[in-house]
């Protein structure tokens, strides 16, 4: 049986460098035991039609598994869940709130902070004039994590007292955060990142994400 | 047997009249042919401690039916979807591409858009200081609707040639631009949003989203 195929790109600057999302699916096919092909693809590929037919929007990663092809991080993680035990508790109650928080990583959380990572790659004199903005954004996030830290209180996970596909989406939106102390001035939510990214399938992925790039960074990188 | 519950808002501002995430479960609930009762609360009700047990971030809406209680309006509906064919086709390659569109239009098409509303509900001093961001984040979204409109072509549907969750969301998406002219000069989305809206399920979910907030209108609104 053939393996499924994850695209990803060949390099990528520092800055996006154990952020790419298709880390996100890797981690969720070491959860689930599912050996898998890179599609290794450079920043000009994204603009292709090849590449447009597989990912409308141009994005990294897509999914392809024999007649299915799928792209969206989100989507492809959920699938991959759905298949796989390791990553979602199999009573429908525990895979409603499952999927309850996978959406709260990817459309309440991390929102937010993609908005925050975009202002703060602006130019200085931007972000000078931006700056109001630049608070009213890190107050939302601040909102987002606080609730969080809130709702998790002593819990070890997101979801039925263990790890599941929520707490792989929201540990790798809590990663965004890196270049900012938000994450780092709250011990529960920081704890529970590294707990998360202690897995040896998240440092698995995380290591076969930035392979290609110690391999192709360019001269002058 | 009991209906299942959704939280709306009692009132809320002109400006978020008909964009409330209720609508999204609303909508899905019309199509899959559920009734279903309202939990009508106030803006100052999101930050109790009853509501923010059901709504960790104190957003609207949530779903209680039975022994499951949901939040986030991507989670709610593609719950909803996995119950009715009305959202989604049986074939699982339908199904895949059904959930890759649903977290495309949450994930990849919403961000830019949520920001582009933040800005421009910012005090005209903050505007005109932040105008090259808000150029930036407009470049962005219409990065996202020329991509989807080159996906569209002449397609009717983002799925399957029919009318899928994927839809409903993606309209409720572009219905956020409504005080833009980002969508108006875009016939192909333009259309698509008018062919989606046209349904008798979303008129019934928007007219009983608006009816509240007729009925319990501040005196001075």
């Amino acid at each position: 049986m053939s393996q499924p195929k994850v695209s990803a790109y060949r390099w990528v600057p520092p800055f996006a460098q154990g952020l790419v999302r298709d880390l996100r699916v890797r981690w969720a096919l070491e959860e689930a035991g599912i050996a898998y092909e890179e599609r290794l693809i450079g920043l000009s590929d994204q603009k292709s039609e090849e590449y447009l037919r597989l990912q409308p929007f141009g994005q990294v990663p897509t999914f392809e598994d024999g007649e299915m092809a799928m792209f969206e991080s989100g989507a492809i993680v959920l699938h991959i869940a759905e298949q796989s035990e390791a990553l979602m508790p199999a009573h429908p109650v525990g895979r409603a709130q499952t999927k309850t928080w996978m959406f709260a990583a990817l459309n309440s959380v991390e929102p937010p902070i993609t908005m925050l990572n975009m202002l703060d790659l602006q130019p200085a004199e931007v972000r000078e004039r931006a700056k109001e903005i630049r608070a009213a954004v890190v107050e939302r996030v601040q909102g987002r994590l606080d609730r969080l830290a809130a709702f998790l209180g002593g819990r070890e996970h997101l979801v039925a007292n263990r790890f599941t596909a929520a707490d792989l989406l929201m540990t790798t939106v809590l990663r965004a955060l890196r270049n900012t102390d938000l994450v780092g001035k709250m011990p529960s939510i920081e704890a529970y990142r590294l707990r998360c990214e202690a897995r040896p399938a998240f440092q698995k992925a995380l290591a076969a994400q930035m392979a290609p790039f110690a391999a192709n960074a360019p001269p002058n990188a």
